[in-house]
């Protein structure tokens, strides 16, 4: 009997927008978004909150409940908000996925309800997979609450918790129903949370947009001192570069071996767990950027003047470029092993083979399927010594 | 700043094969699916195996092991096959999801590693979540053990578990990487699970090829004397339907509210749960195609003779078309109130509407938004009549 061959495709769509006061209650959007293709039926949602916005938004709950009220013909919010405590934590607590589902199922709600989950990306993440897997699939609305999710992760088409010591080793691919940035959320970020996301920008300017890692390496200070008009321009670009990627890779649910987004980030993943995640998402992925742009112009890959502009916009920026594990490194160093540990975890994650962006120029990527790990003990003794000097000039 | 309109496709691709002696050391199928895009890379699996089917081949595991040997500069099986036991309780036991988690991590394979699941659908359901959702998404290939799963659910892009006592109440549209429908299986069947999966064919048969539910009426007798060759026809047909619809519906991820391949399932499922999962699902998909069939006559949309012929049909191959629960009907009773609440948890399930798929005629089905569950009630008492009467001729 002749084989079937089986070959379709799947569309998915959805807008990402950029404002203030989403939740005024004359602003329309939000209730738009809500009412979707089928404005002849009541929608319903549930609210998801990270505690850390509540704690800094004390009259969000208030404001959610006047703007529902204001379009109570177009939705209706089923139960008190569920608050949950955000922070990468919550990607280690496998008990909330549970919880989220028994709310969904008590609430009875369908696929063409609405999850409008408000938090960083770690909140995203674990709210999105629930969302993804209740019923195959329930809508979710993504208001994400800091610089990071705003311009990276809240953006993209993944979820995902950590089990096993492994970051995201359970997840789903599932672009969500709808993105709303609103910037007001990020006037609260403690500076370590507003700096923190600039690094997905870095990132993604030095593979893909000289232009933009210009932009960002002319106003380092105006970042620095929380210029808000900048912060805009950072993030919609960033965002804007995210998304063009995915939608022109050809493979945005990554079933082939190639992550170029993931630059910086085998590393990173490994620092977060080795300072048990007091280190930042962003922060970590500064220090991946740092540790593979050094392997970069070990290398040969990349000049030494493209080198150090980089290492020096990070440190502009206000990254440290290292952190006690690595400034103490040694090759028979415990955290040798660790962090080396990452890129096999990674190699792991992705498929068979280890593909790796590296970087060839400012604004251009280019992928590696070997690597020289003596080459990543050089990038880390030289970075230590990058931050020892500049500490010295200071 | 202006919104941005994110939009991409994804391409899904999966070849369905049908054959004999699967694991003949000569047949060199299996491995060159495993061998895959890149046959550079030496490929690593990971074998799931239904306790129903090795009880029925007791060769297999050895068979396994002869074959993997064979073909050992192609693939490697990574430990000792799982064995779970199968049929629907297999989805309602949620500590097998984080076990296959366990063993996933635990052999460290990757994204581009395999997960070779042989067995009935409901293993091919559990075992296909956690495929979808480790690395979010690690290869399947479903090698299904029983009609139903041959020419329905294992040829699908659907997976998932029980939850809340709701069927299916958390899964993902994950397509598989390959499906291997070797007939061989077939033949140990109990003559249960044989005609069980012979339900689903009908049903396709009824709503979109008149001719195909003419070929099953005209071999009811072959079937029921478990001719392989009918079978076989049967299953091919079935799953091409299946696969066409998936392929040509422009949902296949179902983001819409339509569900025509779910014709008779909202009191199917419901069913199952009645009997305590004593009926199989294509034993209640049976029951529930009598019961929209008769709907359908009742409420004017099919001519009595159609409707007969489905009934009769049905009862030929060996269909009971009521249940004790069923059989003692009464507006009152309380299983009417459950069997109707599947209706509710359809609807929730799909989204907002409720979208059934009724039939117009014998190979034609027709959407309907609003149902009248009075003739629901009608529906069942006429089909009790008809079995008394069928009993009364014998």
């Amino acid at each position: 009997m002749e084989t079937i061959r089986q070959s379709f495709q799947v569309n998915f769509n959805y807008d990402v927008h950029f404002l203030t006061g989403l939740f005024n209650p004359e602003n329309r959007l939000l209730a738009s978004v809500i009412a979707g293709d089928d404005q002849s039926v009541m929608k319903k949602a549930i609210v998801i909150i990270d505690d850390g916005v509540l704690a800094e938004h004390k009259d969000l709950l208030n404001k959610l409940e006047v703007y529902a009220l204001q379009y109570k013909d177009v939705f209706d919010i089923l139960g008190e908000p569920i608050i949950l405590k955000g922070g990468e934590n919550v990607k280690n607590d496998h008990t909330l996925y549970q919880k989220l589902h028994e709310r969904i199922n008590a609430q009875r709600i369908c696929r063409h309800s609405y999850i409008i989950a408000i938090g960083g990306g770690a909140l995203l993440d674990v709210v999105g997979l629930a969302a993804a897997t209740a019923h195959r699939g329930i809508r979710l609305i993504r208001i994400p609450s800091t610089v990071l999710s705003q311009n990276d992760s809240g953006v993209g088409v993944k979820n995902g918790f950590n089990v096993f010591g492994k970051k995201n080793f359970v997840g789903t691919f599932a672009p969500p129903y709808a993105v709303l940035n609103d910037f007001d959320f990020l006037t609260t970020l403690d500076d370590r949370d507003w700096r923190s996301g600039i690094a997905e920008a870095v990132k993604v300017a030095l593979i893909k947009d000289r232009g933009f890692f210009e932009y960002i390496n002319n106003n380092t200070s105006n970042l620095k001192s929380r210029n808000m008009e900048v912060m805009k321009q950072v993030i919609y670009r960033c965002a804007t570069l995210h998304l063009n990627h995915i939608r022109t890779s050809g493979d945005p649910f990554e079933h082939g071996s190639c992550r170029p987004l993931d630059f910086g980030h085998w590393a990173a993943h490994k620092i977060e767990q080795l300072s048990d995640y007091s280190i930042r998402h962003g922060e970590a992925v500064a220090i991946g950027i740092a540790i593979d742009t050094t392997y970069s112009y070990l290398a040969g890959l990349l000049k030494d003047d493209e080198w150090e502009l980089v290492l020096e916009t990070l440190g502009c920026l206000g990254f440290n470029l290292t952190m006690p594990q690595l400034s103490q490194w040694r090759d028979d160093n415990e955290y040798v092993k660790t962090l080396l540990l990452g890129m096999e975890e990674f190699r792991e994650h992705q498929g068979g083979k280890l593909t790796l962006m590296m970087l060839k120029e400012v604004g251009q990527g280019i992928n590696i399927n070997e690597v020289d790990e003596s080459l990543f003990h050089k990038a880390i003794l030289l970075i230590n010594e990058f931050e020892l000097k500049k500490v010295k000039e200071i």
